[in-house]
């Protein structure tokens, strides 16, 4: 097993073109990812940058935009009624998932294209809403599953593609870890109005996308299983377990927890070769990939970077006109998936896609 | 985080009592298994040894006695009617799975305990035949889970029980790899007639058992993905997947496969800490346990010699007049489980067990 190339491509830019200027972004919705890991990633982009923050509170929205030096600091209302419109191109929406909807609307009435949080938004019916105001307004969307652009599982994803693991039969993935704990501060992730869902929304997608990603294939039908939580959860999934049938012979089983300790792993299993990605999806860390064929196993440890690869990445295609991806139809899958797995564990049964 | 207690009685034979004597074997079925496995193991015993060697083949039975200086080689049809049975006192049966029943009748008849191989049979109705012929004979019948007696998977078991990852919540396991090939030799387990079932049979049995033990609890509900093959598995499984619900918030995901690389792994998920085996189930190898606590990460790595502890084990009970296990109703609840995988599969519904 030779994995020489994909080790010396290892931080390659495979989408990168040549371009003139940047994209500038507003951030709307302050909370701890869009402060500690957007804006920062912003700052290290060649063709982005952050110019407006958008946030409930004025004094926030205020506040940021000096500490970063921005051109404006606004409220949500105030970007709904189209301030500062001269001082972006693009929004980035990072607020509570039931909000995405109409901060969505908003940029894509001014024309802005968007790069929305995952997951979409709170139901599927919001989902699909976004994806038809953008596509209505001619901007485009893309949904914010940085693992595409993490170049470590862009070389994992080339790796199953170049045929090194053989036929892929299996693949497996969880996230879980005490994110939104019973004890701490619990934010709008324990609202189901707000959150739409609890660990199968908020941690189950990344999993589920990035194993899409890494097959370059979609499931035909999936079981899943819940474990829902009264105590401060208000019924929502606390806990949750899917397996979905890709077809060919593909199945996949990923789960999600809000009340376990840490898990972070992908692994998906050949007819030639097993690969594993642990961490696979933490913001901002180094994650490792492992490839085993035969007992002959090989390491590449990288990355970190993902959240800057992923602005530059959309900003880029931005500039150059190419399309971006995961577009918000992949997202919207994402979310008919997340209902179908309710619907199986309420309903007991398997549910096509 | 200390894993000091677990560590040093690592090779802690919890279950020894004082006794006399040995048990002596008569090991019916002289596959790969019985002659590179068993017979090396009975010889590095305390407790039992093997005097008695059991085949369809009469040359072949008398070969392996005489090559391993065994008091008798006999064929099938002798053992049923009672050659040399003054010369054993237990029986282990590693035929194929649906000669299981048959011969532990005839050990039964003739009042001797018995070790049976996993999957105890080729389906339910013989398994609870099994069970019934050994009660109503008064002899002991045990299944041939062997993980039950790796001392490093007795010490996990009680890393959990201890609770030092916390409540559990989630477990995985996988047990996969090219152990029938396509194009290798395929021998019994690829008739259907004789094997009852495929990978699941074979290799799920490892995860579904394995979880049990270390989880000390059984699945309520389950459902299944099972992926057949009709090129050389005459319609069995080539693939399986199954997602168990324990209750009380505890889900377990398995898989198992013919016609990919090795994975042999399993995965336990608390809320305060994660316990994995890799290698878990393979036989005569070293097997390493890893437990990661907020970060605190732990290894241990030990075995190898689980078939040898497997009938020592099953010998010293047998010779202190104890209880054996895991019984026949532990392998019964296995074969009930893996029919209910079916069943899922075929119907697309969630199976009460």
């Amino acid at each position: 097993m030779d994995l020489t190339p994909f080790d010396h491509s290892i931080n390659e830019r495979d989408w990168e073109m040549e371009t003139d200027g940047t994209v500038r972004f507003a951030l709307v919705g302050l909370g701890w990812f869009t402060r500690d890991f957007a804006l920062p990633a912003l700052e290290e982009c060649a063709y982005a940058e952050a110019t407006v923050v958008v946030s409930g509170s004025a004094e926030k929205a205020e506040t940021v935009a000096d500490e970063h030096d921005l051109a404006a600091g606004v409220t949500y209302g105030e970007f709904h009624d189209g301030a500062a419109t001269d001082e972006y191109d693009a929004v980035y929406v990072g607020t509570p998932n039931a909000a995405h909807l109409e901060h969505v609307e908003a940029a894509a009435e001014y024309g802005k294209h968007v790069i929305c949080e995952k997951p979409m938004e709170a139901n599927v019916e919001r989902a699909a809403a976004m994806v038809e105001a953008c596509e209505d307004a001619g901007v485009e969307l893309m949904v914010a599953y940085r693992m595409h652009t993490d170049p470590l599982m862009r070389r994992a994803r080339e790796v199953i593609q170049s045929g090194v693991i053989g036929d892929v039969h299996q693949a497996a993935g969880a996230c879980a870890g005490p994110f939104v704990t019973r004890d701490g501060p619990q934010g709008w992730r324990t609202d189901p109005d707000l959150a739409g869902g609890g660990a199968l929304y908020d941690l189950g997608v990344y999993p589920l996308n990035t194993i899409r990603f890494l097959l370059d294939d979609d499931p035909q039908s999936l079981h899943g299983t819940v474990v829902r939580d009264d105590d401060f959860l208000d019924g929502m999934d606390l806990h949750a377990s899917f397996t979905m049938d890709f077809g060919d012979g593909v199945t996949v089983t990923c789960r999600a927890s809000y009340d376990t300790e840490f898990e972070d792993t992908i692994s998906v299993l050949g007819t030639e070769g097993r690969l594993a990605l642990e961490p696979a999806y933490v913001a901002g860390e180094q994650k490792t990939l492992r490839v085993d064929q035969g007992g002959d196993e090989i390491e590449l440890t990288a990355g970190g970077d993902e959240i800057r690869e992923e602005f530059d990445y959309f900003a880029n295609a931005i500039l150059a006109g190419r399309d971006v991806g995961p577009d918000g139809e992949n997202g919207l899958f994402d979310m008919r998936v997340l209902e179908a797995i309710y619907e199986s564990d309420e309903t007991g049964r398997r549910i096509d896609l």
